[in-house]
């Protein structure tokens, strides 16, 4: 469990809630989702819920972390930078197909447009160390020479992971293996006929 | 009202209990949204609003398509591709950050990860018109050279938008102009030291 919460729990308990929440949020929705439902699923008292999670978000959190796998949020180094994110990108993106975890994202996604406090949680325990590490793979690819170094690390992970979660969240087609390499190569390689052309052109 | 229900219908009606749903939005939030408090709010009864609207979120979102510019949905042709989508992007990202419109924007797209009838909605009457002009400006474009003719207009669409929505919705900070021009330039003159090696070498 990658919880890291301090106070001792017992992990039985923990993971029968946790798979609870994951199953009856599939079932019902998460509208639908209540800490009651979850107790009654997983056998125990609603106060023991409330003793160790504040919310049912924060239950689908642990569920959606201790889902990931460590091919998700290891960055491949093999010194062809856009190989690594090919493999990245479509690794992590089983997230937003696996029927286990799919749904619970695109529902706390959506939440958290409405609960900054899990807007915080998700960017704290999900994705800002997901986000670093994309960094530190395109400074490293900056120093080799492989990305303009004129350009801000965070600005060309907007660039990749964006047209992913707009494919998802706005346009509600899941990535594929093959739209996710084209949309690698695209940033990559620049859209315009001529790249030089277009920063001293068109641009 | 950019509404286009067919029933005839009082119009003063009608905008009172759009007005009414978007100002309780923005003070009670969507999840607490309800018809009752909307119905009080705009001095009409329930059945008045059932009969117009099948439920809070479809009021909403004829509140938001109502609230959007010209600008907003109308593509520049001046014969620079590049100019046109900073122009269209920036005027398009005040929905993003209008306090009239960003909230209840975010919140309908956190309900349609869980309502595939308000996601389909949102797609007919909002965003389908919009991304069929960006294509359009986008083959124009190709047709005149500017674009690479290997690419699938639909993908720069993704390449270009994605991005933002992402930093909305994902990091939670809103798009600024100048944050905006960076994206399109950078989409269109790529993010390789060179695009041509890119292409034939690193991809």
């Amino acid at each position: 469990m990658p919880s890291r919460r301090p106070e001792r729990r017992n992990e039985e308990s923990a993971k029968a809630i946790v798979r609870a929440a994951l199953d009856l949020c599939r079932e019902v929705g998460y509208d639908k989702l209540g800490i009651e439902g979850i107790a009654a699923r997983a056998g125990v008292g609603k106060n023991t819920i409330y003793r160790w999670w504040p919310s049912k978000s924060a239950i689908l959190l642990d569920g959606l972390l201790s889902a990931m796998t460590s091919a998700q949020s290891d960055f491949p180094d093999t010194g062809d930078v856009v190989a690594d994110f090919k493999t990245q990108i479509v690794a992590a993106c089983e997230t937003l197909t696996r029927p286990d975890t799919a749904p619970h994202y695109a529902a706390l996604i959506g939440a958290a447009q409405q609960d900054a406090e899990l807007a915080n949680a998700m960017w704290e325990r999900l994705l800002s160390h997901l986000v670093a590490a994309a960094v530190d793979r395109i400074r490293h690819a900056q120093r080799q020479g492989q990305i303009r170094s004129d350009l801000d690390p965070d600005l060309i992970v907007e660039l990749l992971y964006g047209p992913i979660y707009y494919g998802w969240l706005i346009r509600h087609s899941p990535p594929g293996r093959e739209h996710i390499h084209t949309t690698v190569d695209t940033v990559f390689a620049g859209v315009a006929a001529s790249s030089a052309e277009a920063r001293s052109g068109n641009g």
